[in-house]
């Protein structure tokens, strides 16, 4: 689809906020402050970037309010920029219509209920009691499983699976491979093997939430594991059964958070982080990339583990004294307070 | 389907166990202790929970011989509480029947070979040569490739991949989105650039065998990529080629086990873990959470790497002195032996 | 397919490389040292093997120039003995030709150009505008969305996706599950919850790259995520939006890379790696599995994070110290300073 071209006054008057300087040049589309180019618009996200703006080729420029004056070219002021930046690349790029219909090949139960203003694509099965909500879309390929509910204006791409009687919210994104409501991981051992506990509750999944490619979030055990509303969960994620995921909080890519784990409000949780079960994270908690979190955090703030990494050399011979910390950390402190005793401690 | 109700005599009459007190009252289900209702029966799964027995709401609860007297609750007394509770979630919860029949879109070779009480799904793929077992079922769109073979009583999810050659056996359960028999990742470095390695080994799965949602288990290179009876893997675990797992072992999820690694009968490998290829990890092996386990274990035990998690703060001051823990530890070990040749250590 | 019965001479006429020993018996396949059985072939990848050419019940081996003499068995020498393996596999296990045709199962819009020797099968989807080249292969229930496009020779293993405008260059192998441009990971926080930021870019991979199971490459917010010319990426792994992956480089399974990393060309990137974003790595650089790296590389080298795992006991008393090595390199340092004030350092 060809991008439309729009002014800054077309822009404002969809957006808000004030044009400064000529307000009815068209531009052709939004590009970085490095990667614009002439009858481009841009954006200075932070006043941590307005060394880069003097070199901008871009035509306008999208700015705070501090901003306001930090350039020449024609611009937006806007109380947050990267925020508008990001709906004004939706005016430059306008998500498709949907088209309502059920495509031929779609195989949809006769007790599943399809919004007529849905679109449901080849190759989709949803099964009995199922519920497709208004302007909602089921990609190609997908998988809604009996009696589960995808909401108003969610978006399935292509072969996502929601098992029986999940739920997902209203204009939800769940992108490709993403399953939702497989068996939690859950068995009781007996005589040196094990036997299948089955799970029975279900993934229950809020309002706004968009969910990344191959990400998993299985259903609960007995009760459900919850994904609050406006909650983002990146790519290749696993969420296991009974946890619980505050109301927009971030999760970046291959995190994975272990059963009946309880994760706040509004935290961010880093890529690779694990965080093992029965915790409870309260709100406001940033975990640090790769980090393994083993006990409950009480206090907003931001954590952290792991080492540095180093030249494999330098790590050789560093890193086999953590198997005698112990004796170091003794000795150490041996040699402190003899040093303290004697009164020639450095400090 | 609505959870049929069910008194104690009648679920010790199937499962087995003793019945002290009401045993003809009717249950609506089954909860843990803090979330059971009236109507409904619990289970203690360990002598550590019996503080929460008290205040539980529910009519019953399963008990082991050591609790026999830790409740007047009606109740049933089992050898294994917890394996007895998974079995009572099935008497509650019973499995759909498998309904027998080749849904009309699917495609089927005419040399496959289908059981007549097998179920296949809509939009499914059975190649030539391929064989699905007594009352298996292959979902909608899972594909089984050329030659492969399900055993009885297997259930594939929605969207799994067997690609041809490779053997899922009898029992098994492969959520949506499992990729069995990928190719290896191997190549041989040439000039620069990589030549692939064709892998024409198979991966081949033994009974009872639970494989979780988008887990990968790669086909051999030469021979065959084993995963042994009773095996259960969590979501988004990746199993490399010519890898074996042994009998009942248990791993979490987002583990990645990389080529030719063995891994022994009964361990259990914990969420996260890496394990680097052409090891032997002996029979009753833990591995802690996010462990990276770089050489072979020749003794059962628990075994752990990484460090603890801290507020960033704090990690920055301390994470920045691994890079130097050679020369901390020269000091340490300096003073220590000057201490002890002044006669000041302080042990 | 059964396997083709070879000689050395008719290897040799195929592949180069010089036979030593008798050049015209039937061989019956292809193994490792240790499983080959009479009347197969081996081979010798490395010097460091040969004290395992001894014990080989293979019929013929093939070996480096430095390794001539090191057997009496019928031989080809070869100057990479280990890349000529790869690609005697190839002879005995041949690719079976591509069978040119589109599934009368499959969905694909008028207005995409298929290859009339390209293979379509059952249930894929190819939208408007797209582009499959010739010989390439689209696996059952792939999806391939608008405008995208699929190079020459370039095979789609059952269930992949490639997102809308994505381009796939010739000769790729992707695996199951992989999913190609889904949206980056990009949302601006407004008001304590997030805007999505459309991710408008593309995922460009080259020629001649694989893409193991279950692997995601996100397509870039403005610009685009670009994968080089033989790129090899392994099972489970993330590529974040508009990062840039060099030639010929290798990502072992379930690494993640995070947002506008640049990766160069040549590198070998270890299972569970994780990079955090914007970064620049330079050509050259092996990172040790599971490593996070937190800043640009800029010299070619080997790179490790992480610590030895231990038995967990033992990790329990060394792990903790990790919390105070501030205080302990302080102390290590005082009571160092102090042994060399005294003269009594014993360096």
């Amino acid at each position: 689809m060809a991008t439309p071209r729009l002014t800054l006054r077309e822009i404002t008057e969809r957006l808000g906020g004030e044009v400064v300087g000529e307000a009815d040049a068209p531009l052709s589309g939004i590009a970085s402050l490095d990667d614009a180019g002439p009858g481009q618009l841009t954006f200075l996200a932070s006043p941590k970037f307005r060394s880069r703006l003097a070199g901008t080729r871009a035509a306008a420029v999208i700015v705070g309010p501090k901003d306001r004056d930090a350039t020449t070219l024609p611009r937006i002021v806007a109380a947050n920029p990267y925020a508008y930046y990001a709906r004004a690349v939706a005016l430059f790029h306008p998500a498709k219509p949907v088209v309502a219909g059920i495509h031929p090949s779609a195989v949809v139960d006769s007790s599943a209920r399809v919004a007529p203003s849905a679109c449901v694509g080849p190759f989709a099965v949803i099964e009995a009691g199922a519920a497709v909500g208004e302007r909602a879309t089921i990609g190609a390929g997908c998988y809604v499983g009996e009696g589960a509910v995808i909401g108003d204006d969610t978006f399935l791409h292509p072969r996502v699976t929601v098992y029986h009687a999940c739920v997902v919210g209203a204009r939800g994104i769940l992108h490709s491979g993403a399953v939702i409501g497989a068996d939690g991981f859950g068995m009781a051992p007996e005589n040196g093997a094990w036997v299948k506990i089955p799970q029975v509750g279900r993934a229950v999944l809020g309002d706004d939430v968009e969910v990344g490619a191959n990400t998993t979030i299985d259903r609960g055990a007995l009760g459900d594991t919850v994904v609050e509303e406006g909650v983002k969960l990146d790519n290749q994620i696993q969420i296991a059964h009974n946890c619980r995921v505050g109301a927009h909080t971030v999760i970046a890519g291959c995190a994975g958070i272990a059963g009946s784990t309880t994760i706040g409000r509004h935290c961010l949780i880093g890529g690779g982080v694990g965080i093992i079960g029965h915790l409870t994270i309260c709100d406001g908690v940033t975990v640090s990339g790769m980090t393994l979190v083993t006990k409950s955090i009480t206090a907003p703030g931001t954590y952290t583990s792991g080492g540095p990494f180093m030249p494999h050399a330098e790590w050789l011979r560093n890193a086999a004294h953590l198997r005698h910390l112990d004796r170091i950390a003794h000795d150490a402190r041996a040699a402190s307070r003899q040093g303290k005793a004697d009164g020639t401690d450095d400090d």
